[in-house]
C-alpha cells in the first residue's frame, strides 16, 4: 500500500483531466493533452507583457505564466511587482483569452490570487509549506505542484495528497529539475520520474525546462524528451529580450526559438500519441 | 563581496550573542557557550511534557523544545496538539523557569506563538518561506533557523538575510544534516559547514543530532563532534518513553543517555574553550 | 577555455563518427544515427545467448552486448563467466554478424579482449581508473565511457580525455544515470547532460536506459527521450526470460518489450533527425 | 543479516587492531588509539620530503604519506614522481623510523609497492577496481580503504569485504568527504558514517580532514571532530610551503598548524578514551 492514497494511480483507475474555462475556449489538462504554458519569469512591465502574450497566443501557447510574487533567494533581489502586475495579467487575459498561471507564496494571498487566477502554482521552495497547501486544498481551482529541489518522487506525492486531501482534487504535478552534484546546468531534469509518476498517479504531470536547466539552448532538446517520455505538457520561460530579463533572462527563449520548440515539441506530441 | 551583508563576519567583526531573559536565569547564545535545548519532538500530554522538562531542568538542559504545529510529510501523521500543548509548555516554563523553543509553520500563528514563545523555530521545509522570513523580521525574538534539507551554506545565510534584513538581529543556525545519496542515517550532518560558518558568520551555530542522524545511538558521537568543530550547542531529542512516542521516537535519547551525552558535550566543550 | 581539449566540441569544430568493420556491414556510430546495442547483462549459457543474439540481429540491433567480467558490488556474486563466455560471444558474432560490446575491468585483460571484442566498455566504477584509460588510449579500438556514478560532465570528459590524448580517437560516451537522493528508481538519468554534450563535445553520446532506471517498465519512454533529446544511440539490456536472469533481470526487457521500444525509438529518431 | 559478513562487528565481536613492525618502533592502528598519518600530497623532491619527514617524526606523527602515483582528474596534471619518489620515501623511512603509506592505483605496481611500503592506500576513485581490490587480498599487508566519492557505508564495507574475503585482514577504513551539492567546502564530510562505522564493523577508521574539505583552515576543526565522533586516527597533508606545492596546496597545513592540530587533537583523543 503506497502512503499517497488520493493520488495514486491504482486507487483511481483513471487519468485525472483538469478543464479550465476561464479563458476563450475551455482548456483541458491531463493524458493526451500536450499544454504548454509560456510567459516571462516575472512580469516586468505593462508593455512587455502584453507584447509577449499577444505573440504567444498567435503562436498557440495554451495558458500565460508570469510572476507577481517572486521568491528569491537573496532579500536583496528584484521581488515582483505584486498587485500591479496582477492588473497586467488580467488585461492580458482580457486580450488574448488565455488562462493565466502565478505562484502564490503566502496563504494571506488566497483571495486576491484565487479570485483572478486561474492556476495558482506552488513554488519548489513552499512544496512542503503545509500551511499553504491545506488552505489550496480547500479551494476550487487548479494547483501547478512544483517538485522540491530536493523532493523525493513519494515526498511530492505525500504533497499533493495534502491538497487532495482537503477536497480540491485538480492537481498538476511539474518537475522542475532536482538539486544533484552536478553544476553545468542549473538542476537535473529527473526525466525518469515524469515517465514513472504517470504510472504510479493519476495527475497530469508537466515539465518546466527553463528552470531546470537555466540555459535556453537546453531549453528545446529537453523540452522534447519531457514530451517524448510521457510528460502532459511544458511550462516555459519567454521574454521578448532575455538579455535584459529582470530574472532569469538566461534561460529564456526568445519569441523565435519558442516557435521552434513549439512546432518540434507538437510532433513529438502527435507522434507520441500514436504510438 | 559575500552575497549576505548582515550575517558576514567581515562586516560586524564580532559575535552575535542572544540574550534571552524570559526564564528564571538570563540565557546567553553565542560564542563560548554551549547551549542545550531538549525536549521531546511533540508535545503529546501534560503529565509526559511535565515530567521530562522537570528531568531537563536538573539536568542542567539550558532550553525546552517541543513541537506544537508539526509539519508531517504525509498529511495523515500526527500534526500536534497545536493551542493545546502551548498550555502545557507554558506550564512547563513556569516550573522550570526553562525558555521555550517551537517551531512557527504558518504566519498567521505570529501572534500566538510570538506572544508566548521565548525562541520561534523555522523548520527545514520554511527555510525558504520567505512570507514567513520576513514577518519574523519583524519581530524582536530570538530566530532559530534550521538549514534546508538542500540548501546550499550560501542560500542558509541569505534566509538568515531576510530576517536580519527585516531588523531582527537575533538569528541562531541551526545544522540539521542535509540530504544526500547515503541512507544508512537518515541526513548526512555536515559538520564541515559548523566549522566554516563561525569563519563565515558572526550568528551563533547549533546542530541538531537527532533529526540528523535518526539513530539515538548515533546522537552522542555526532553531538560530540559537533561541539568539537565549533557549535555554540545542541538541540536534542528526549523523551521518557522513546518506544512509545507519536513521533521519532528512534531518534529520541532516554532520559539516561541524555544524561551520558550532557556530561560528555560538557567535557569536550570546556576542553574546546581552552585550546 | 575548457579544461578538456581534445574532447571539446570548439577544437574540432565537427562530429565524430566511428566505424566498425568487424561485423557483416560496417556500423557507424555518431551524430545523425541512431544505434542500438543490445543483449543480456550478463552472459550467462551458450544456448541462451546465441538465442538472443539471433533474435536481435533479426529485430534490426546494431551489436550485441554481454558482461563477461562483471563488476559486482559483493565479492559473493555472480561475477560473469570470463574466457568461456568469450567463446560464446564470439559463436554470436560468427552467425550474427554483428559487433561486440564488452566490459574491461583489468589491464591484464587488455590482450584477450582487445583482439577479440569490438567495443570495449569501461564501466563506471573504472571511469577514473587512469591506468586503465591510459592502456586503452594506446588501442586503435572504439572505448565506450560510462559516465561515473557521480562524475560530473567535466571529469566525464576529462576521462574521455585520457582515451584521446593517448592516441585514440574512438571514444563513446555512454550516460546511464547518476546517483541522487531519489531511490524509487535505481539513478537518475542525467537528460540534460545528454543535450549538452552534443554542445560541449563532438564525440559520439549514447544511453542506457536499463542500468539508469533499475525497472524495465521505465525503459522504454527513457529511450524514447534519450533519442529526443539528441543521444545517437542506446545501450539496452534484452534477457529472453529476465525472471531468471542472473542479474539485473529487473531491467531487462523481454524480445516482445524489445521489439516495441525498437520501433518507438526508430520512430523519435527519424523525426529528431528531420527537425 | 548483513550483506559484509567478514567486516561486521557482530560476526567477529571484537576490534581489529593491526599492527606494523616496520618502523623505529611497532605501531597499532584501531580502537583505543589515535594514529596521524602525515605528508604532503605527492613527493615532489628530495630536499622537501625529508625536511617535512624530520619535523613529523619529531612533531610525533606515526606514519607517512606521499603520492608517487597520483590520480588526477586531468591527463594534463602533475601526475606524480613514481620510481625516483619511491627512493625518497623509503630514504625518509631509513631515517625517521616512520612506517610508510603511498596509493597503489595499478595492480602492475603491486610488488614495486607491496615489497616496500608499509600501508597500501586506494584511493577514491579505485574503491570499487575489484581487480586491484582482489589482489590486494592476497596480501599480508595492511590496506587503508578511501571511501568512494559517492559510495554508500554498505558499498564501502561491501569493498573491504573483497580484500578480507581474499585472505587480508588488515583493513583500514579511511572517510574523505563525500560527495553532495554543497560546493563551499571541497566534499562533505559524514561524520555520522564514522560513528556508525565502529558500530558495524571492526574494522579501524581514520579521517582524512584535508580532501574532505579542500580548505586548511577547516582541517583542525573538522580533525577535532572526527576524533571526538569516535575515529582511530587522522591521515593528514602537511607541506612546509603549501603555496608551492604541485598539488593540493590550498588544504595542506604548514608546519606550524600541524603541530596546533596535533595537540588539540590528542587533547580530545584522550578525553574521549576516558569518557
Amino acid at each position: 500500500m503506497k502512503p499517497f492514497k488520493l493520488a495514486s494511480w491504482d486507487r483511481k483507475g483513471s487519468y485525472t483531466h483538469i478543464k479550465i474555462d476561464s479563458g476563450a475556449e475551455p482548456l483541458l489538462i491531463g493524458e493526451g493533452y500536450c499544454t504548454i504554458i509560456a510567459g516571462p519569469c516575472a512580469v516586468e512591465s505593462e508593455e512587455g507583457y502584453l507584447q509577449i502574450a499577444r505573440f504567444l497566443q498567435e503562436a498557440g501557447a495554451h495558458a500565460l505564466r508570469g510572476g507577481l510574487f517572486k521568491p528569491r533567494t537573496s532579500p536583496y533581489s528584484f521581488k515582483g511587482l505584486g498587485r500591479e502586475g496582477l492588473e497586467i495579467m488580467l488585461e492580458a487575459r482580457r486580450i488574448t483569452g488565455l488562462p493565466l498561471v502565478t505562484e502564490i507564496m503566502d496563504v494571506r494571498d488566497l483571495e486576491l490570487l484565487g479570485d483572478n487566477i486561474d492556476i495558482l502554482q506552488v513554488g519548489s521552495r513552499n512544496m512542503q509549506n503545509y500551511s499553504l497547501l491545506e488552505e489550496l486544498g480547500k479551494l476550487h481551482k487548479p494547483i501547478l505542484l512544483k517538485r522540491g529541489l530536493s523532493a523525493t518522487i513519494e515526498e511530492w506525492l505525500l504533497a499533493a495528497e495534502y491538497v487532495l486531501d482537503g477536497g480540491n482534487p485538480h492537481v498538476i504535478l511539474c518537475e522542475r529539475g532536482i538539486r544533484t552534484f552536478e553544476s553545468y546546468l542549473r538542476n537535473t531534469v529527473d526525466i525518469g520520474a515524469v515517465a514513472l509518476l504517470k504510472e504510479l498517479s493519476h495527475l497530469p504531470v508537466i515539465v518546466d525546462p527553463s528552470h531546470a536547466t537555466g540555459k535556453w539552448k537546453m531549453v528545446t532538446p529537453v523540452a522534447r524528451a519531457a514530451i517524448a517520455a510521457g510528460a502532459d505538457g511544458l511550462m516555459v520561460e519567454v521574454h521578448p529580450d532575455p538579455d535584459r530579463a529582470l530574472s532569469d533572462g538566461k534561460q529564456s527563449l526568445t519569441p523565435e526559438n519558442f516557435l521552434k520548440m513549439y512546432e518540434q515539441v507538437s510532433r513529438i506530441s502527435r507522434l507520441v500519441k500514436n504510438l
